[in-house]
């Protein structure tokens, strides 16, 4: 029997222990996450590991609901150390999922706490995080510092002024990552939301220019595209739900679209698929030329539950998978870029994974222009991102493309003690190769072996996005 | 090499072999069946091996179809001990099949045979088995003691008066299980089918209500439900093929639907989808008024060969699964009832396990209002009811949620040698849980690895059910 | 740790090892592959390795495209030995590829090249190989004796006049393989592309029968059926993306659509389904009046990078699977052929590994008729053709049916060196019913193992096929 999560985790073998020693201590380059830059620019301090770990993530939250803790100690106003005390007692019985590796390699990491997370212990690892927590050295900067981010990418709205990005490039302190904007135009694509008008209004006063058809948003939306590359930002990010394409679109089309809404008119779907599909094709056409990478997050089936949307608003912890078919609408859209020559370098990430062989397959139609790995099929993402899904995710991908030239982990999270999970990615990566090397299907060519951990779980990434 | 199918049959390790200890002799609880009341009620006896276990077993008919054995010795009227032969030379290479195990599990279990079952020792088996069915004590009462089955739920018409109910209630005989009776109102849901309006004169017959439009039906059901609820119901199941909602229907579009139905109309699809609607809706209030559960079965595909439909009936083997997408109207009905706090206890089945991770992340949609394990993913179950369906199922719902609440297995067998299945599902489940420790997964602490076998086998599904 | 791909390779356990024993050596049957039936007429010889191996192999080619090879070193006019040091170089880092494997497995077997291909090995990789291809006796003849290909069927248009089919049949020479042709009638089907109408231009000539409206096709396609029959064929193949099935569709509509196409004219949606359901139904009659086995391939999204099929055309590494739902269609196009008791022995194969389970039941729908093995879930295949594509097929098949009656494996291949594939599975095949074996889950009998693993390796194929 193996010891429970100790620094041989993960690693069934000798081949794995050395493979991981390579990758271990590399940076982390973070490509797409949800942290916030103000907590980044202000180096912000904490109240105590409650606030740390259940202040805002709906991992824990949905787990603490499963096991029957009323919602004043998840996302209500029980006391700190109550709330604390009910997330140790649903951790204690949690065989088998993520949060409960995450949450013991986290105290190991940041607290040098080594045992077990009980409902018997909860008092006193609260007592010993909060004790850290007090200390002055404890901040955003520290923690960051501490996992080695090389940089970051937080996701941002086009009509964000990316003050804190500012301050963050100005200040400049050694050790604590960059920090890049992501591009998110979701607000401006979503054109059959009611909040869809307002929404333009805002972006309208961020590029200084009125929004009233399809001219002058594209001129708002370039506006800040260049706004943002100033800023830094090399990469896009959507969450297509799901993806739409119709051949028969034009410009036009999306131009009347934009002037209905305006105008408070309804829209039939139609309207709405030609407004997407003209947008989307805008969109990619723009990162192409300005050698941005576009992220493409898909199957999410989000505010399932009204009655906690109203309560708690989004990201709260209702959301799940969808089962919808997308990879025709998809691949057409891709294909719209391709012929025009202004396909950018792209991330697809699914979060069913009944779509894992369907993505895998499909970033071969579009790979090639001799570009190494220039279509990529996203990291094992949110649902996805545990020991059984990073390993489904590695072997599919290995099995039909070119698992190399991967560029691997991110922490798609808001929490600034999620770090470890590129620790837990690169063990279970670590141990993948091992498997196939123990089971004589690759050579035991330790130079080469960890050169392919190296590049996956760090070469790839900093090769993928130029000019960072 | 391990020994074929001995005293620690799928407990891969010590660990393993140490849990499944202390759930081996737990009771059982069969929230799911499909056992005939009468049967019970009349403690039936048995002709011969082959009535007990080919004589409704349409997973056996299935295999003896593809191994070319002619439908005369399946459901023909070739000798039984002929059949039973043909059944013999086809479990013989059945390698991987569950219904292997099941086979050798139940003449382990029932007859005390311990051998092979191949073609060869067919007649052996066949006069073991039969030298014990012809015994006295060989009946429905004593097979049900031999697996303590605490309690089980048939599976019934609103239409069904129940008779033998309240002969086994009334008998309550000590050793015999409770039998519940399980609400299932298909017949009044699917209106589109030529049966629909003949099955509403059942309907108006039993609950001594005129069924003529949505307030005499919603009046008739109502009675059936206070019936059943008198008769100890505390379940309801429904196979949804598929689950619809449309957030218009009314409860008036539902009445027109009715009416028109009854007056020999034909009904559009929006029709149907609107009647659906609201009586699902209306329904789920109902169930959870009277604290019950609801249990809703999707994705399944139902007699695809109308050629055998029409000499054997439903339910004989032409089944399958289906592939469409469910996921948003799934949800969109659960959010209805959530909405107007109306959503009871709930498990979800899916036929088709590539809706695995989505079903397992749907019920956290739903979890919370404080009730631990409120949301279920029901257990891997007909076509996936082998081992790695249910190791699956485990790691799938481990990952998305908590394992440790799950109220585990059932059989859904029409066949009162099916309780080995309880069997088989604890020795994957002690095997799955032994396997995380000993890879350092989870900490070695028997206690609570035993404390999450036995909620899984028993304790879960005892707290599940309230006031049985 | 096991050494690399050497002659226990994939066999993990001793009862693997003595359960691919018996299978090692036995002949191959290639019952659907893309050879081409001219260079088997002809004997014809090869250039170089490079045009052996990268003439016209899209596996390679998508995997040298995701690796940032140029287009020139891929399909372009790049000198031989830049191509395939470029291919050789994507292999050093493609780990957990079963081209990868297939690679090295070839060269082991026609080329006696036991190391490793890597960059560094490709000059002398290269010279090995190309001074073996110069030699008088390396031809298409002796590839396929050096393999012991018993039988091998190509993939043919029903407008083909099977020239070298007759030139094989003819010249009959012993160690050579008999080459059946395959009837693939697609594009007579295919009635919404442009090339639909000069298709049954081909068509009319090959029958010389002018083809004008759906009698005249029908006895045009029984034309070409019945000279495919006395040219040996036994098997069709069809790609249904997707299928359709209309139960309301007449063969007075499938006229009317013809009878438009030719004119020019657009067709609806339910005019194609009409016909294609009409033309399906006939034409599965047809088949099983011929006892011929019907082959359908279904969830291929192909040609969806418009670019590269402007510059290199259809099959050269640009298709992926497809998520979309068609069980339903499926199972009533069967069904239909079933009640007319004219459905033929069929073997279904989808791309998308989701339908895996969907199909595994999907064919206990139709077994029956005392037919053993009648229908088939065929193997995985394209993209699935890999070691856990295999494994996931062979469990999956063992669970929903009976392994023991599967007919096994084929290339799909268009290469003369792939033979080798069918090693892969034997290995595959023998190391999972070992495992099942050393678990405990079957009898450790070596007669019923040897007896279940020669079925599938050669046994059931050669029985499946009747009169070959």
């Amino acid at each position: 029997m193996r010891k429970f999560m100790d620094e041989n985790f993960l690693l069934q073998n000798d081949t794995a222990v050395e493979i991981y020693g390579a990758v271990r201590d590399l940076p982390i380059i973070d490509y797409h996450c949800h942290l916030d830059p103000r907590a980044i620019a202000e180096n912000a301090r904490f109240r105590s590991i409650t606030e740390l770990w259940l202040g805002g993530d709906h991992y824990k939250w949905r787990l603490m609901r499963h096991n029957g803790v009323p919602e004043s100690h998840i996302t209500g106003d029980a006391p700190d150390h109550e709330k604390f005390a009910a997330f140790c007692a649903t951790m204690e019985h949690a065989i088998g999922n993520p949060v409960y590796h995450w949450a013991h390699l986290e105290l190991k990491k940041y607290f040098g706490y080594e045992g077990d997370i009980t409902a018997a212990n909860a008092a006193e690892i609260y007592a010993l995080c909060n004790s850290q927590i007090e200390k002055d050295d404890f901040n955003v900067h520290s923690l960051l510092k501490k996992c080695r981010v090389e940089w970051l990418a937080t996701t941002d709205d086009p009509a964000d002024d990316l003050e804190y990005h500012r301050q963050i490039r100005e200040a400049s302190i050694p050790g604590v990552p960059k920090v890049m904007p992501t591009f998110r135009p979701g607000g401006a694509l979503e054109i059959e939301k009611p909040s869809y008008v307002d929404y333009l209004k805002r972006l309208s006063i961020a590029a200084n220019i009125n929004i009233i058809d399809w001219e002058s948003l594209c001129a708002a939306l370039e506006n800040r595209l260049a706004f943002f590359s100033m800023m830094g930002c090399r990469i896009s990010d959507h969450s297509l739900e799901p993806p739409v394409f119709d051949p028969k679109a034009t410009d036009e089309d999306a131009n009347l679209a934009i002037r209905k809404a305006i105008f408070g008119a309804g829209l039939t779907q139609q309207e709405i698929n030609a407004y997407k599909t003209r947008l989307m094709s805008w969109l990619g056409g723009e990162y192409h030329a300005r050698e941005w990478v576009m992220q493409i997050h898909m199957v999410v089936q989000r505010n399932n539950n009204t009655r906690m949307l109203g309560l708690l608003g989004p990201d709260t912890g209702f959301d799940c998978m969808s089962d919808r078919s997308f990879s025709l609408a998809l691949a057409n859209m891709l294909d719209d870029m391709e012929q025009r020559d202004a396909l950018p370098r792209t991330v697809l990430y699914a979060l069913n994974p009944t779509a894992d062989d369907m993505l895998a397959t499909m970033i071969g139609n579009f790979a090639g222009r001799g570009i190494r790995g220039r279509m990529q099929w996203g990291s094992a993402w949110w649902f996805n991102d545990n020991m059984p899904g990073m390993k489904k995710h590695l072997i599919t991908l290995a099995n039909h493309g070119l698992v190399s030239t991967f560029i691997g982990m991110l922490t798609d999270s808001r929490s600034f003690l999620s770090y470890p999970r590129h620790e837990y990615f690169r063990r279970i990566l670590a141990g993948q190769l091992g498997k196939w090397v123990e089971n004589g299907e690759f050579p035991n060519d330790m130079a080469r072996l960890q050169k392919i951990a190296g590049d996956i779980a760090y070469y790839n990434v900093k090769n993928y996005f130029t000019d960072v």
